[in-house]
């Protein structure tokens, strides 16, 4: 049995998590994190309605004792369904109630410690978008797009958890001249995106096919892949994004798992041409989750995931067709999540269409981001009775950029 | 003291190292890696000569029980100097003999758990040629590339240890028809490189100066960042390179110390235009150390990394320009080395000219890698007394690609 304060478990008190009738955190949901109370160390929690439960405290499996997921993620789907069965199956009991903290009161970690972290560039409508904009003289989606899900690797040294700052970067931008200088950011922007949390590695050598996704993939959070346009737009030929992305990238602090996903799936928009039998596989992974981005507490837009041309499966089978292995804790992400709709872009530099038509923002005319400002990112999917299930939101505010 | 096989150190002999005259690995170098005993699990050693030293046995520090280097290197730059100092004493004197290995009976593993891995770009005529062969029409260098040192992130999760088995990677091609196919890489190629290894790390918003080099650098390693240009030019665009080099990139077992290598530092070759201030330092970091690339038992090029227009030292202040932090066991590499010279090009693309200048590997005609071919890159650096300080080769031998 667990023990808090020195006082043994059975000497306190049991009660049943009251979940409010309009909680986007009921039973279906449950998502996974690293918390920490507020008199004790981090551990892995699970969100039920308003409070986290002790995960080791409940279970007595130690591997929850730790200040991430990926000792659980490496147990393999079987053991994250019989968990999540178990903690379902208590949520419905009186709990100890000191392995049940109320979620104002815990501080929350980075839930996995990353190996690799992959960015996508699934998006057909913000691809387009970038090419209209970076490439206005020439066809806006390359010859590629349409063939394989575009992707790149990213600094996983710096994902950080949703609500830590962001530092606006120093970095090399393009002059009027054509020469470069050195200085703050001007054109900071963000990039709602969903990320897809790897639970179940692969050895070198051996390709995950698209079906394999579930057995590989735990769950799903929020990501925020801050872009510094400026700085990206001068650096990134011909290797690609570097120091304009990163700075920072942040993360929901809550990983909601694919098995509370299973009423979101839906197929995928119409792929044309078909891929390449590799990318094919026999189960819809089209997700329809709604994506919602907050700029200062204004609601700027509406991304839709449902629009995403390829599916997490197919990335995730690309990204391993080359014989690339995954561990637990791998991090993928989809890339900017962006609708046909003016108002359904996931970027600040589609809303505002490269700076040049500003967006408003609590009534005022906004481009990017400004220091002080705070951007969010919530999203929520189709639960059981016409209710919805919350992803954890993914949060941060810039600060000035630092003195040097 | 240590123990081994029961027997406790005092009931064993000593015996002091004999060193052959004309060993790259003298009392000068000692570099570091993870090894196990026939007997016995990994562990750091440091190598003296063509033996191991059990630094654990040695020194008494669980640190190096470790079968990775990052604890010691989270130990920072003075208790890296004090280990080396204690080490080449130990060399002048008898050791215990079971604190000491011959080379040759020992099995190696990966040096360090990577974080991070960023690869640059940073020879001159390294770029020039593969612009040159990529971009026939325009200028070889592209606008950026004398303003600072491009880099990408590659997959940490793939590096693996010298004398890993390559397997070839399959992946999509352009086809003549304009569309691509799916199958093994028929361009698999190497680059030679020079890897750093980040011994201590630095906060999130805190940019690296030039000068705080031999802070944050504990050593040098040798890098194969195998290739497969054919899935590389169909995929690069517009987010750089991904599944092209993710499959594998082999590293040195041994990492030489930075302090080891104080007589190859050289003055760059000269930078024009005058890097901005940030990438302006007052020491010299360039390196003179001569790499070999046999193929086969061919030695093919001779790459001079003394060519190299940026030094790691600005390449480690421009990868943190932006804020972004480093971790004990992140690596980043030089990009492929080259010189100007045909017979000092650091990969085949280059020293086949694209595949069109046929190279006499053991008086055959080679262009890119077939199934069963070996590579080794070995380099030296001066060490004192006009004698010569080797770095640990980095090989693969290449297996053919998986049925799926």
């Amino acid at each position: 049995m667990s023990e808090r304060g020195g006082q043994p478990m059975t000497g306190t008190g049991v009660s049943r998590v009251e979940i409010p009738a309009d909680s986007l955190f009921g039973p279906e949901n449950m998502p996974y994190g690293v918390f920490a109370p507020p008199d004790g160390d981090f551990r892995v929690g699970c969100r039920l309605g308003d409070m986290v439960l002790d995960v080791a405290a409940l279970l007595g499996d130690p591997v929850f004792a730790r200040p991430e997921l990926n000792g659980f993620l490496a147990q393999g789907h079987e053991r994250w369904r019989e968990v999540r069965e178990r903690l379902r199956a208590l949520a419905d009991t009186a709990l100890p109630t000191d392995a049940v903290y109320p979620v104002a009161t815990v501080r929350m970690a980075l839930p996995v410690r990353i190996g690799d972290y992959v960015d996508f560039y699934a998006s057909i409508d913000h691809a387009t978008n970038l090419g209209r904009l970076l490439r206005p003289d020439s066809a806006p989606l390359l010859p590629n797009w349409r063939h394989l899900p575009v992707g790149y690797h990213g600094r996983a040294g710096t994902v950080v958890v949703s609500d830590t700052p962001v530092i606006r970067p120093r970095g090399q931008r393009r002059t009027a001249s054509g020469t470069p200088d050195f200085g703050p950011s001007q054109r900071l922007d963000i990039e709602a995106e969903l990320g897809f949390v790897v639970g179940c590695g692969s050895p070198l050598g051996v390709p995950v096919t698209v079906d394999a996704f579930t057995e590989h993939v735990f769950g799903v959070a929020l990501v925020n892949d801050w872009s510094a346009r400026d700085i990206q737009a001068w650096e990134y030929q011909p290797l690609g994004p570097f120091l304009g992305k990163s700075f920072t990238t942040s993360l929901s602090a809550w990983i909601t798992p694919l098995a509370a996903l299973t009423r979101a799936r839906v197929p995928l928009p119409t792929q044309h041409p078909q891929p390449l039998p590799y990318l094919r596989g026999t189960e819809d992974f089209g997700l329809d989750i709604d994506l919602a981005v907050s700029w200062n507490g204004d609601v700027v837009a509406h991304p839709p995931y449902a629009r995403m041309y390829w599916s997490p499966a197919q990335m995730l089978a690309h990204l391993t067709a080359n014989g690339a292995s995954i561990r637990p804790g791998d991090l993928y992400a989809s890339g900017t999540i962006s609708g046909p709709g003016p108002s359904q872009r996931g970027s600040f530099i589609e809303l505002s269409w490269g700076g040049t038509q500003p967006v408003m923002v609590n009534d005022q005319t906004r481009t990017f981001l400004a220091d002080g400002d705070e951007v969010t990112i919530t999203a929520t999917a189709p639960g059981t009775e016409g209710r919805r299930i919350g992803l954890g939101e993914v949060g941060g505010a810039i600060l000035p950029a630092r003195d040097t």
